[in-house]
């Protein structure tokens, strides 16, 4: 049977680190499934998300848009009415496109009244829900606290974790997110002292197989007949940072990484890094007890997310939707885990900024590529145009600002590939930004990565950071400051100009359309725009123009006889 | 009485040129009308479109939006369903806003029908008439060509026409747009040669008096009864450049001012404006005979849309609206009208991208600016927070991009004003970007001006236009060039570099909501991001998420007896 792409899983998982996994190097972690796909794929290893923060991360992959075009730069801040998603892209070309987990969407519910969308309307449940139909929406925050919950939707999981007799009404909270103390007492995982603990659940009915079960239900489905795609987006390794056993207990001490970080960062830092160096979570990941209690348990994490992985692929390979199914697997940033002395996302060093990125193509194309690393700069933004190839629809190049991956898929040589990546971080509603004294708009981070450097302007009157990746792969020395390397950081400059100058909001008229214009269609609906005498334009376009002569003059009111009386 | 702002009269001119009135330096056109409302309010002698052409200019004004924010780039580009406008911002703050006249506004339909909203609500109607509850919306290009007509909408003008008794079935192109000729042939408009004919009109029916009915019609409605803003929004001095007696003979070739040019211009010229004096247009309007046949005639447009301004100013005075309501008198841009080679608008210079600009302010507060002249630089997109502060509405400053200009009004000093104003023109679909053989994104130009010097990047490689405006107001030697000026061409593209970078799509979250957020609320909600330990945490913020303990540890399935197996 011909292998071909007639669905598409987009598998993302949160907060995991582009180096979690045996394929990308770690030493201790095994990840064999995830790496498997990677042997049948391409893993793009300098992948960058757009944003360091889930909600305006997630936004770019799903509108296919840098966050600045799209607006949403913070979690929670409402993804406004009107911008398109890969929903309306791929349905547009008969896909379906569905949701398994979680988005972190704010549906913008002001633009929706004021344009009159009603939530419960097919078009109005797609609008608030990031252009997705939904299967299973949770986003696997359903923390309480003195002000209420944090979401206020209902729950899925604990639906289901009710409906399995867990007698708690918060059953994330206290089962899955929660171990149980030498007294026997709830130890909540948002405590990191307590991330060791085994989490009070039957591993089975932890957030990473409920969702993996949830996507196999959906396979499953009738609405699985039609060609979709679906997003199967997972809570993990996300912190609260604890996992059922025996994930709890298979990573020690000598199992952890040493922290990429070097005294001398904290020696004259850059402004806005000392403020995130000074957080609450910069600090607590400081201490060498919060890593040796959290790393432990997000490798369980990460090994749980691969186990999963083998389950559902075992699934996909038995019900033959290897052959028909591109599979995408991704994260939607980072986590610092104690590197630079952060916590963590937010800022761009690689452990935050830097993702994985693993596609599998089914088709024949893709067979000379398979297991290949490419180090092309892929961008978040890349996957909405790589899925509208896959599926042979016209990539909408002036709304979607990403390029297609296909080339690299398909071994083909991309002479014009981008030479710099770009990602934002938004930090305004921070303490930082607080603490810095900042107006919000001055409180945005820019980064442009090429093959060689990194770079970080910063709103507000600041110096830029800037990193040799070569000499300094570990980015421990910031020379933004370095004299000997402003010709280097103009450059940076020059790279950032051009891209805050692109053309991000011309939506509604395709280049196409925009060419087919140059010929001068006006005149041809009588737009004579600056004609002198008839004779300076072709005869046959005056058709309609001087169709109206053979008449005669147009009559004015009571002009006749005044007319005629001119006329001997 | 006190004199207040209950309403808002927003007049605007098409293609009326800064300095086509005597209270701006014309030398003999005599605007008395509107010289007269200058008095009353302030005339901003520096005020500047967001673009140079029709449409995208106009969107800036009802959007109070840069144009590479709202998107809606050149005449008919749709302005997307979402982007809000005017009308939004005036309604939810108890305001009408009305119509009476031309937008260029071109419908999002594909928006549209992709968010189920249907052009015959009261939403998809104003979604559709850029924010504006429509009393009559006339565009006034009423053209017809090979293939068909230039505006397919119904024209409430020729409807007027022909109830009038007008016998064509188009007498907006037949005679309120064409003359007679010695024959007794249709003259039309739209070749200039037949510019100085009188229109085949009563002056009365003409599209200038017509529109000023309109808006008295509308004033007289019962709608008027509630504050409202009105657009009253002219067709003219626009070309076909034809008017009817007497105007048509008011001015001869002696009143024609010289043109502002010289032939240094042609001089190994920027590359785009060389292309520019190479289009059709530009022909046309370096021979003298265009010159000759086109201003007297767009002289005598003016002077009659002057006259209206009289009509309608004396209905406001003896209707008692000078008291209560503020009038804005502005045009969407220029027109070159042979000055640098040029004809249109389209380009940087003055003649085009410079528009006239008064306000009155009917309000105690201003009457000691009252007949002032501002040389501050303003922007179209200022008139929306102007507007909305009239009205003592707060100033959604995440959305709209423009600065009340209340301060001057009121002749508070304003340090902190601008230092530099932006144009930007998309000459993507136009012929000169087809001769420069340039994609659709790379044929964009940004001017900047500030006091002294007048800017222009193009995108394309090419090098960048610069005006010494202190040393060469007629903006005739070309420094983009100059060795000796890169200090202050590096300046300016500084000034780019901040203004590129602006923040335009986070229009969903006020400043002031972000700056609440600082304080760090999730914890309120139970989010404790980075706590190792319960006594990091105040204790009254862990009332929630400790009010659980008392009941003991949150049971699992099956596990209640492992649970007290571990418990002697």
């Amino acid at each position: 049977m011909a292998r071909e792409i007639r669905n598409i899983l987009f598998i993302m998982f949160d907060q995991l680190r582009f180096d979690y996994l045996s394929c990308a190097g770690h030493k201790h972690l095994h990840t064999p499934h995830i790496d498997g796909l990677a042997a049948r794929g391409v893993r793009f290893s300098r992948a960058y998300v757009q944003s360091t923060i889930c909600g305006a991360s997630r936004m770019s992959f799903y509108t296919g848009r840098y966050v600045s075009s799209h607006g949403a730069a913070w979690n929670n801040f409402p993804l406004k009415v009107g911008e398109m998603t890969l929903g309306d892209h791929l349905r547009k070309n008969g896909m379906q496109c569905w949701l398994v987990g979680k988005t972190h969407m704010k549906a913008d519910d002001e633009g929706m009244d004021r344009l009159g969308i009603s939530h419960d309307s097919v078009i109005g449940a797609r609008v608030s829900e990031c252009g997705f139909d939904v299967h299973t929406r949770d986003d696997g925050l359903w923390a309480e606290g003195v002000d209420g919950f944090y979401d206020t939707r209902r729950s899925p999981y604990n639906e289901y974790l009710r409906g399995k007799g867990y007698p708690s009404d918060n059953p994330w909270a206290d089962n899955a997110n929660a171990g149980v103390d030498a007294e026997g007492n709830i130890a909540s995982g948002w405590l990191m002292k307590n991330a060791r603990h085994a989490a009070n659940i039957a591993e089975e009915d932890s957030e990473t197989p409920w969702l993996t079960s949830r996507a196999i239900d959906f396979l499953e489905s009738a609405d699985a007949k039609k060609p979709w795609l679906c997003h199967l987006s997972y809570i993990k390794p996300h912190w609260p940072y604890i996992v059922p056993a025996p994930y709890n207990d298979m990573y020690h001490e000598e199992h952890i990484q040493p922290a990429t970080r070097h005294p001398d960062e904290l020696i004259d830092p850059h402004p806005v890094y000392e403020q995130f160096m000074l957080g609450a979570v910069g600090r607590s990941f400081q201490r060498d007890e919060v890593r040796e209690a959290v790393i432990p348990a997000y490798m369980g994490l990460v090994k749980q997310c691969d186990d999963q992985m083998g389950r559902l692929l075992a699934y996909l390979e038995t019900s033959g939707r290897m052959d028909d199914t591109m599979i995408v697997l991704t994260s939607d940033h980072g986590d610092y885990l104690g590197d630079h002395w952060l916590g963590e996302k937010e800022l761009f060093h690689d452990a935050s900024v830097r993702i994985p990125m693993i596609v599998y193509d089914p088709r024949e194309e893709a067979d000379a590529t398979r297991g290949s690393v490419s180090d092309a700069l892929a961008e978040s933004i890349d996957l909405a145009p790589t899925f509208m190839e896959a599926i042979g629809a016209p990539i909408p190049s002036h709304i979607l600002e990403g390029r297609s991956l296909t080339p690299f898929l398909h071994g083909r040589s991309r002479e014009d590939w981008r030479r710099f990546a770009v990602s934002e971080y938004d930090y305004s509603p921070t303490p930082a930004a607080d603490a810095l004294g900042l107006k919000p708009r001055d409180a945005r981070l820019f980064m442009i990565v090429t093959d060689r450097w990194k770079f970080v302007h910063a709103e507000g009157g600041f110096r830029p950071m800037l990193f040799d990746l070569e000499a300094d792969p570990e980015e421990l020395n910031d020379l933004g400051g370095s004299a000997d390397h402003a010709e280097t950081i103009d450059a940076m400059y020059d790279h950032l100009f051009a891209w805050a100058r692109r053309q991000s909001q011309r939506t509604t008229v395709s280049d196409e359309r925009i060419i087919s214009m140059r010929s001068g269609g006006s005149i041809r609906k009588g737009i004579l725009s600056g004609v002198f005498d008839q004779d300076e334009v072709e005869p046959e376009l005056l058709v309609k123009y001087r169709g109206k002569a053979p008449r005669g003059v147009a009559q004015r009111p009571g002009s006749a006889r005044e007319a005629k009386a001119d006329t001997p």
